[in-house]
């Protein structure tokens, strides 16, 4: 393997990573190793359910990044990875694994993959996606209504809770750390651009 | 001439978008056009010298952005166009133009380069230079000192009076039209090598 380029995107919930995400996956399909943070949240196996639904997986300690910094270190030296699974129906770590072959680039993505130094230290490429967070609270209520069926009162309860506090504390200030921010995300579309064309030069 | 391309840089004082263009002027040459919207400061002919020095230059009615408009949309029509000269050792427009050739790219920049509405709508990349605020000033005081010889004094004052005031009000309010920004200007070596590949695949 030579060279592989790490790319980081971050950005607050609903900000429009996955919709620039999803972009990459669409354009480059297997060229691009895609990572999410999530997949490395920690296992919580001697905690019950109960519990584990009332963790705070928006604050740093939720993830298991240490394992992710190691993992993005072996792919960068050719190696193969045995990625996590997380599985979102139990809150917790899956039994399952996925094998991650290294490609020439990585993208690491997730509200919090710019906060850690080491992972941070691993990336060629930082970027942030930032939108407004009355934006951002308006799409997370039109999704998780609509998609998810959940009620204004859930949403708004946890937004205030711990989404917007863990965002204020540790995802906003991240920005400090990014190469190009790509305003309003998803809808974006020269911004956008320009990212599929940096990362189409490095393949 | 085919499609022309047509890219505002815009940004505060001192935030680095100067250190870009030059980048830009050295990697590309004559295969750029680059356009000083303080090329198009009014003529105010019949005022006298003292009270030109104190007119607002930070202000969108400094520039004659109508003509700015109408020579972009010359050049992207094919037409050469004669761009009028601004001389800072009178504080008026000179009466020399400079005559310029339509080009596959056109990069447009000043500090309020993105707040027309008619010039925003010519342009194909609208880049907003984010430096900090105190970081600008601290720039902007080493250079005026060094380089310009002025007191601090007198760069505070201008900052405080005119400068901070009409930066708030007019320029910080176009980040919201940009499609890519880039934080800290000149000194970030990864967010302009982003742009140098995008203007490079726009040629």
């Amino acid at each position: 393997m030579g060279n592989v380029y790490v790319v980081g995107i971050a950005g607050g919930s609903a900000s429009g990573k996955t919709t620039i995400v999803e972009q990459v996956r669409e354009h480059f399909g297997s060229q691009i190793e895609i990572i999410g943070h999530d997949s490395y949240y920690l296992a919580h196996n001697n905690m019950p359910y109960e519990e584990r639904c009332k963790l705070n997986y928006d604050h740093p300690d939720a993830f298991e990044t240490s394992r992710l910094v190691e993992d993005v270190l072996k792919l960068k030296a050719g190696e193969t990875i045995s990625r996590p699974v997380y599985d979102y129906t139990i809150h917790n770590r899956s039994t399952d694994t996925v094998l991650v072959e290294p490609r020439k680039i990585i993208l690491l993505e997730g509200i919090l993959v710019l906060e850690n130094e080491a992972l941070r230290n691993l990336m060629d490429l930082k970027v942030f996606v930032d939108t407004d967070a009355d934006e951002r609270i308006m799409r997370r209520i039109s999704r998780d209504t609509l998609e998810r069926g959940r009620s204004i009162e859930s949403i708004v309860t946890q937004y205030r809770n711990t989404v917007k506090p863990m965002h204020d504390r540790y995802v906003e200030p991240t920005k400090y750390y990014a190469d190009i921010i790509i305003p309003w995300g998803g809808e974006n579309a020269v911004g956008i651009d320009m990212l599929m064309q940096y990362l189409k030069a490095h393949l």
